[in-house]
């Protein structure tokens, strides 16, 4: 991605952010959007925190370096910024969007005792990197919420490695994490992983399939 | 904000009002908007009442004073003044917003007799003020609905002095109330109240959870 | 009404004939909406059968008079023209609307063997012509549906005439019919009606609610 | 259809695709649309693979003959092209929609050991070519998905000659594919199964109605 013109990365993940808000996905300030902008010297710009996500504008990301050190733009980078380097490094992520939706949160909840679940047989789980059928378990780990970031990132790192398959996870009682190696694939995962938690939690409140 | 100019006020909460219709939180005519233009002499600006809050424009609001008499602007006051000007006065509200959205309503009259529901364990609760950890309990108290706005008023004013840490409340089978120190606090306090009273109750309907 | 021009209200019912397609009340060709031209003579504006509601324009009206007979216009009269003049002749009603939703489709069937359902206590019920508070019973009646447009239309006539208060009626497995002396009064009989039957469904979506 | 102009069936598809889209109906690249050009020879119009229906314009669609080679276009055509020959020779379709729903995919789950489900008794059947009633019971296929397009075609075909008042079919945990004799006819019968899968889908989620 290193020949994509800086703003345009800007333009594009702004634009991703302002339509996660319509649909529902980053309310009140929530949810949080970066990019690789290079690999060597290793910059990710990243939403500043903090911000009405219906008003993401280009000028409202930062610039910040492996350490999570601010490189460049105004504010403060978002609280989760550890998160994010984490994606980039371990799964080489390009593109790293994080969203609170209503079902990524119940079913987060629904699926905390068993640290994950199953989303199995689904034709939707073709649009995910390297699945070629519908006949593919995809495991989506729920992680523990944490406000110590250093830690969260910590126990995120173990659990990409043990799920070294997982296309994104949940964070319990907080929402979803996905990415990709371009802005394309992320955004792509990130409506297949919300479109498949909408179908488990309504499929989980029709009483003939959840009292069996 | 006295800084503010006047008309922008307005201009900004009409825009508000706009948006809450197209989510289905203000339909036929329901929901009013205030926010206080000045503290000394009080001035409050509040919608009209009886409004298509599809149409809502800046001329639809009129300002009063902290008895709720008019002071500029045409028709009548929306019914629900009273409630506003005690939240400018004991919680130094800057702006009030009052919705009826499905979910508040259904879970409204799911918490009545409890006179409220706790919502507990939620990163998205971190995005009202003061609270610094999704490791917090917010009581959403639920006050019985009346049509005697000088009595209800009162009662509302007894809840919120019971339950001082509150960013909102119910009105059984009505609605939410929820306010901020700006228009932005406000604002932010609304999505994140709605988007939890969406989750309580879609995480009510599955079966094995409200079972159990 | 007489004093309105001609295309403005065909103007107004086809913005909210799309806007009701727009809000997946009027898919597929369904829906159908008219009004009161003048009393004396009788014309009344109704939609041509079998259009897109997405793309419903002011020339996708025809002008009918009291039997039904066109008056003006291009295309066949909706085939449920006989029920909206009953409601023009019994209510009085000079804009009257028809909508296919989810929930009215749902509730219908729900409330067919009770010939209908009692929505109380709610406060969005205010927003109906005369109700002044939230302490009010609504009967919303259930019809049968028939393809015999004169047989329901005289069922209807009936079942009005014992429901005097009622401000809309459900056919089965069908829709919602509602109206108003106005325009904007039958826009937000119907937003309200839906609004409440949104209510109804879910909240019986809800175990712990509807197994009591 | 010989006479539409080639790039205003292009022009139609692809703004169909982008409601789609916005609707939530071809989310992560899935859902493809197809219409005959011409008859004689045969000629289709159909999307390529692997787009973003939100981004879906006129110049994503490819040319395929009766065997689905490429006349015409860039890019792969879709991977499921020979379900759109068949529906195209078998049914005389003219336009041939297939979306991936939320509901369409939870209701699929349901009546996928019976290989398919009635829809009876509503109003917005007679939207369907052909129906002149809601006395009517409209059986909806539901069959297995399989990745092998050329089985999976011959098995769509043997079900369609099975069912031939069929006006679509559900693949399991895949979507829906619905068709019309013209553009205009495809989209009404897609919003009008879409409707119906919904209300099936929510009707099944009421514990009084699922338990009986």
């Amino acid at each position: 991605m290193n020949t994509v013109r800086t703003s345009e990365l800007e333009i594009s993940l702004a634009e991703l952010g302002r339509s996660c808000y319509a649909r529902g996905w980053a309310l009140g300030t929530s949810g949080n959007f970066s990019a690789v902008v290079s690999r060597d010297p290793f910059v990710l710009t990243v939403t500043a925190t903090g911000l009405d996500k219906g008003r993401l504008f280009p000028d409202h990301f930062l610039r910040v370096d492996a350490k999570g050190k601010v490189l460049e733009g105004l504010g403060q980078p978002s609280a989760e910024t550890a998160v994010h380097l984490v994606l980039a490094e371990v799964r080489q992520a390009n593109a790293i969007f994080h969203t609170h939706s209503v079902w990524s949160t119940i079913v987060s909840e629904l699926s905390a005792r068993e640290h994950g679940l199953w989303i199995e047989g689904y034709e939707m789980l073709k649009g995910l990197d390297g699945v070629r059928s519908h006949v593919h378990r995809e495991w989506l780990p729920v992680i523990e919420n944490d406000q110590d970031m250093t830690r969260l990132a910590s126990v995120i790192d173990r659990s990409l490695s043990e799920h070294p398959e997982a296309h994104g996870f949940l964070l319990r009682g907080h929402g979803l994490y996905t990415w990709g190696t371009t802005l394309e694939m992320a955004k792509r995962h990130l409506e297949i992983l919300e479109f498949m938690l909408e179908v488990v939690g309504r499929t989980r409140s029709i009483p003939s399939t959840s009292c069996l």
